[in-house]
């Protein structure tokens, strides 16, 4: 079997998910963490979709870590097939959620402090910028995978 | 050389630029025509993309169809990598540029009729919707021509 460095089961697979998921719970944590973020559309769904890139990564950097520190694991096709469909709606959805979180923020920046206060506000951005990050680890992961494949 | 339906100078290719264009085009006139899109970050953003997705698919609807009606092109790995670079990059732009302009007409919407009175506004969701439909039917063809890459 064809060794493409960062894909499933590989130690730079492994950090690309660990960044995945790093990036994905600082971009929740900026927007949930005493911010009322549900008054808007786009904040909710990027709150949604890092709700579902979170886990979704640290399930993988697990099964990385396994496959990496303790015993190699056979890479299935089926496996690396749906692991790759799930990166790829994922990171999707994360850079839609990324772009219009930016929007907004830009919006309630040229708004003003009364709709939206500079601490807020650099929180929202700093959100947003986490949530860019996550999505393009999470390509990276899609395209590596997706040259592993025919190799299976 | 494998014959992939949807991959670069098929009938398929044809038809799939030819809705590229269309709806590139479409949601760059409901943006511009009349509207003053340019005071929101992200309306201008989609007016920028989509006036770089409307002339790219064109050109590529006219090769399309010179290689299917008139002399069938011989495929060069490197022709079919630019262009599969190329449809990459403005697919990520169109979804980013599409989500950006959905959830800002959202917020707009939710403002009031005061700073979106509702025939402005229902052309702004148009032509986000056309973004998206762009956005799909550009993605297909990186998935088609990618695809066809291996083979040549």
């Amino acid at each position: 079997m064809e060794q493409v460095p960062g894909a499933f089961g590989t130690s730079a697979s492994l950090a690309l998910r660990f960044g995945q998921t790093l990036f994905s719970s600082a971009s929740l944590l900026f927007m949930c963490f005493q911010v009322e973020f549900y008054s808007y559309t786009a904040f909710s769904y990027l709150v949604t979709v890092m709700g579902l890139v979170a886990p979704w990564s640290f399930l993988l950097a697990l099964v990385d870590a396994y496959s990496v520190f303790i015993r190699c694991l056979t890479r299935q096709q089926r496996v690396v097939s749906i692991i790759v469909m799930g990166d790829f709606v994922l990171s999707f959805l994360s850079l839609a959620a990324a772009s219009s979180t930016a929007s907004v923020t830009s919006i309630l920046h040229e708004a003003g402090p009364l709709y939206c206060p500079v601490p807020i506000c650099s929180r929202f951005e700093l959100s947003a910028a986490m949530a860019f990050l996550s999505w393009f680890l999470s390509f990276s992961s899609v395209l590596f995978n997706l040259w592993l494949l025919p190799s299976l």
